[in-house]
């Protein structure tokens, strides 16, 4: 059914502002710097004449960096107090707020993170690892291959909505990504420049085995590869540093680089028995002269467990490398951890690390790519979660936010429309994570240009990864996707293999005890929160299989069999996402978004249904539990 | 694992004669017919010193055709007479007897089925689907490249065993294969010219849509694409005409064309609301008058199923197609049917359709490349199920017999080089499906240099099969494969999916009730073996489950239950494959083969106790019935 989506006449992503739908001019060319764009986009604004619209007075005070303080004294003038970039900011704020009809914030505005990151797993050929949204906007190849215009577009999205780094490449690094700070540096620099007005600033990730690669990414050493990449080796250190120069010189203001290292067959410090905080800390020395940040990521586990092993648990694993770490990284290492202990599953609770890591700065990092959550084809839309995962974590636990992009050469820029909401969302989260969800996709739907449907659009996006989560695995179950694909339900397509991914069900009970008389992931929690999951009277609904081994016959606190709340959950699931595609029909949306919009409804109807049937056929199968209602489950 | 293999030293090609060990002498390039390779090969073998070697003789008779006479009223002399191609095949009949140490056959020696065709699914782009031993022979990056010394090894190897045609190209067929008849026909005549002093005619898979493809496939027609490929179209008929009489011109001696159809989203005839019978006449049509066939595949089903849908069941679908047009089909048409009803799964009843079409010619198609039965990792040897399968078929239901290379640019040609008797032992079938088992096995392992290690390997060899089937799916159970690869287990990796390949295994019970009163496809088979399979109590153990639902109480013959049943059969053959790897430890090999059987045994080891535990597991999960001697089966 995707195909069909191709055949429609092509319609230029101009026509496709996603939530700058009110700046219809093109940026010129010429600015280059937040200022000229700040005026630029005050100036076209109040060109267009719009009633009442203010003039624009900006205040420039260095002191004041990203921050920015907005007055209107005088309703036909707004005064924006900032930094260069956070004039930028502060302008946009107030035409947000102007087009919404919002008043404008009081008192100074200053960003929770200062790393306020995208990571995009795109490669130089072209593709984007995980990617529902069309190829890379920016490789092609082996290269950089891109529409400058539609770049500058980007950088306007990205500022607009706060995010100031940019990750352009996969952190799965591949030879050809290797050349991006060798053979390709110079096209990495004209990349960055293009972004820099916005500020917006790049960050690379790297092969943690790079100085051993036979490729090019180093012509300063004469491409002659080191038998080794041991941190601790001074030809290894030297190398970095000697690339890390190269780098700066020609982006001074890059941000840093990003690493995956020992994980899923990466190569790491491991390999030398060495530690990561001596693998990080190396690569971190390199950098710190330029001010320039090592991101490293927590996602290490044994991606090739036996099944058959009952101790090991794939979520324990980063807790378990990383805890006795804190304290040993560089402090211009960050620490990217992903919001659950899992892999990004429609439903996790927080990090233990995220929550146990103490003196260690911590990035936490979101996947809006919506790689086990619909593939940008059923509508999931993610504030919601987070409002929960940042009161659960503590904001202050973290000091930077990194997402997974959900952005491609689609001429909508993230396949489904509405996936748009997400990363807009993203950014506000990033500056300000006590934000209120409705208000956050209210202001995404009046800026996106859906406001005559807002009030049925909003119900309908804040609910949806609610029915998402109940036609797909059940209470925090997890991995019962496709393999590989992971779109559509195999409830033991990953049960037997070596990813550490399972569900152990049987005819009599189904999930995985991780309590301390489990697997112990719980006693990596703080003992608050421990107690609070350890006792499956209490435990919240949507964690109850993720800690939890219980029989069918397992009594929910409504009283409902835990079997039967599996089936209610699931036909509920699928019938609550006919009533959004009833009310989505119903909508006033603009004509270029419709069809996408009708399109992907019946395929989410399609997979819901998928979904409903498979989950239930399974558990029935095993259970052997009739539906309480007699509702048909296929046998 | 795999990788590992490629490390060592690399062996050439050259090392691997593979059935053809004593045939020391590489073949001149100059040897146009096959009376001059007979001649060469009886000069050379003589010329090698062999003690009371005999001298050949030639009585060319050429209303013999492809059989031939042996005499040896002299000890010292052999007379061979036949048809130029017969003397071939009598002079490698005659040389492996004498190589054998056995009588020559005495009498007219007259292939059972005049087509014995090798059918390769290679592409031009190099890769060979379901390929377990390198990339393509013959083509790499879109046309054809070939060593031509190997590729006269190839054909030397292939007619010395009997077999006379060669399908070059994949059943799916991509725009660069249909070019082998159009711009890239040269290159195809070029190498039907390589293989023809061998008596190997060539036959070209096409695509049915190819006079709608916008590629060059007619550079006659001007480039001109039909808007149609509906057979009673007549400018498509035409085209095909057109198409034909280039081909014959530049390869007088094609074969012919095969046609996947209306099969796995390749185009047919159905689309145009036509039926088999009328698409394969039109192209039947343009070969008659070069003597050609059209080869057109049976393996049609409905590969979009809804899981939940219990009323189609995909082995009933090619009778129910093509039962009705028995009697349609042009003498020149050939229904190339699979062996059983499914798709090459490790054990099949014979097909329906191969029993029941009376007025039909057929082609039973067997499959070489060991896509399910251990991709030429784990040991398959196959003419201990061949026996079976003609046997309960009757051999003079079909008049032709293919089977799906498992050759590739591997050195060993094979994968594993044992896996080289399943071609060798292909060849002697194909012209005389009475041979015994042992004896065809035996023959290959005194042709093959493994003589030291007749006997043991003899009976490695001979239950190899047996071995995997105990230690895979149970009791004809089918498709509990990984999804995809095909290697492995993965109970119900195809459980919800479209392929129409389900065991509803479920706390109860297992299997599909394909009796009269199930999906009825027992009516499908003539009385006598419906009478034998549909009663649980008398159907033989191996079609228990392809044929009925059962509860794991079942009571088997024996006198164990069935679910007993199962775990004895995973647990000894798994057991059996320990054996056999002790035994072939203890074997005198060729120093060339002894890593590479030792390696693949290693993962055969693996693989076999992944399924023991995985199967296991599965129907313990299930059943909750403990193993009645307290093996250990994980949770």
């Amino acid at each position: 059914m995707k195909e069909t989506i191709q055949m429609r006449e092509p319609i230029s992503w101009m026509e496709y502002p996603a939530w700058l739908e009110a700046f219809q001019q093109p940026l010129p060319e010429n600015l280059a710097a937040p200022g000229e764009i700040a005026a630029f986009e005050a100036e076209s604004f109040a060109g267009e004449n719009r009633k009442n619209s203010p003039s624009f007075c900006f205040v420039p005070d260095e002191t004041l960096g990203e921050s920015y303080i907005l007055e209107r004294d005088d309703p036909g003038k707004i005064t924006v107090r900032g930094g260069e970039q956070g004039i930028l900011y502060g302008t946009y704020e107030a035409l947000f707020d102007l087009i919404c009809e919002k008043p404008l914030p009081e008192g100074i505005q200053t960003p929770a993170y200062s790393l306020r990151m995208l990571d995009s797993w795109d490669n130089p050929d072209g593709t984007i690892e995980r990617g529902y949204a069309g190829r890379s906007l920016w490789f092609e190849g082996g290269c950089f291959s891109y529409d400058p215009v539609r770049i500058r577009q980007l950088g306007r999205m990205l500022a607009s909505t706060g995010i100031n780094v940019l990750c352009i490449n996969n952190v799965n690094v591949d030879a050809s990504a290797r050349s991006l700070i060798g053979d390709l540096l110079p096209e990495t620099a004209g990349f960055a420049r293009l972004l820099r007005p916005f500020g917006i600033r790049l960050m690379i990730s790297v092969d943690f085995s790079s100085p051993m690669a036979i490729d090019n990414v180093n012509p300063d050493a004469g491409r002659r590869a080191l038998r080794t990449a041991d941190p601790l080796d001074e030809e290894v250190s030297m190398w970095w540093k000697n690339c890390a120069a190269r780098v700066y010189e020609a982006i001074p203001d890059l941000a840093g680089f990003l690493v995956k290292a020992d994980s899923e067959h990466r190569p790491g410090p491991n390999t030398y028995g060495r530690s990561h905080a001596q693998g990080a800390n190396m690569l971190a020395a390199a950098l710190a002269p330029y001010g320039g940040k090592l991101v490293w990521r927590a996602f290490v586990y044994n991606c090739m467990q036996d099944w058959r092993d009952t101790g090991t648990d794939r979520p324990c694993a980063a807790y378990d490398l990383y805890k006795p770490l804190d304290g040993q990284f560089a402090d211009n290492v960050i620490l990217q951890v992903k919001n659950g202990p899992y892999d990004f599953q429609v439903r996790e609770p927080v990090s233990p690390l995220l929550l146990g890591m103490q003196k260690t700065n911590l990035a936490a990092e979101l996947q809006l790519t919506q790689e086990y959550t619909g593939h940008q084809i059923d509508l999931f839309v993610m504030p919601p979660l987070w409002r929960e995962f940042f009161d659960r974590m503590g904001k202050e636990k973290i000091s930077a936010v990194a997402a997974v992009s959900n952005l491609g050469r689609d001429e909508n820029w993230t396949g489904h429309p509405f996936a748009a909401c997400n990363l807009f969302a993203f950014g506000q989260y990033a500056w300000n994570p006590n934000r209120n969800p409705e208000e956050v996709i209210r202001r995404w739907i009046r800026l996106s240009g859906y406001r005559k449907a807002e009030e049925k659009l909003t119900a309908v996006l804040l609910q949806s990864s609610r029915i998402y989560e109940k036609y797909t695995a059940p209470l925090g179950l997890c991995w019962m996707v496709n393999p590989g694909e992971h779109y559509g339900p195999s409830p033991w397509g990953y049960e037997f293999q070596a990813w550490g991914t399972y569900n152990r069900a049987d005819r009599n009970a189904v999930g995985i005890d991780r309590t301390a008389s489990g697997t112990g992931l719980l006693k990596q929690y703080p003992p608050e929160l421990a107690l609070q999951y350890e006792d499956p009277s209490v435990c919240p609904d949507e964690y109850l299989l993720f800690f939890h081994r219980l029989p069918y016959s397992f009594l929910m606190r409504d009283g409902r069999t835990l079997i039967q709340r599996i089936y209610d959950d699931h036909f509920e699931g699928y019938n609550e996402v006919l009533r959004m595609q009833q009310t989505l029909s119903e909508l006033d949306l603009p004509e270029r978004d419709r069809l996408a919009v009708e399109e992907r409804m019946q395929m989410q109807i399609h997979n819901a249904r998928e979904w409903r049937d498979v989950i239930n056929t399974f558990f029935h199968r095993l259970s052997g539990v009739p539906d309480q209602y007699g509702r048909k489950i296929y046998n």
